[in-house]
């Protein structure tokens, strides 16, 4: 299958957020992720990179939103 | 291999973008997509829904960006 983990990216280095992750539906005020189990994990963070083919998701946290 | 196809939502349909995504990089003005190829698209647009067991990226035009 297909899924990816998203890892959270914090001071260059990036850590371990999600695996197996299916679903990413953004949303007013940040992120609703969907593993491939169904179970579900919201962040208020945007997406820095897809990289599908080495099955990452990048995200960076939103701190400094307008 | 685990790309994507990216489709644009359009009045409720979607239309083929770019095949075989594996990068997709958010811009400040839209999105850089980049398929296993190497061969990049621009668009300014922003993410609607990854689903990835299903190798889908919807994408949906920014029209009215602040």
């Amino acid at each position: 299958m297909c899924e990816a983990n998203a890892y959270l990216r914090k001071d260059g280095r990036e850590e371990l957020f999600l695996e197996n992750v299916d679903r990413v539906i953004p949303q007013e005020d940040g992120l609703l992720l969907e593993d491939i189990f169904g179970r579900r994990k919201m962040i208020k963070a945007r997406i820095v990179e897809l990289a599908l083919v080495d099955h990452r998701i990048i995200l960076e946290k939103m701190e400094k939103e307008e």
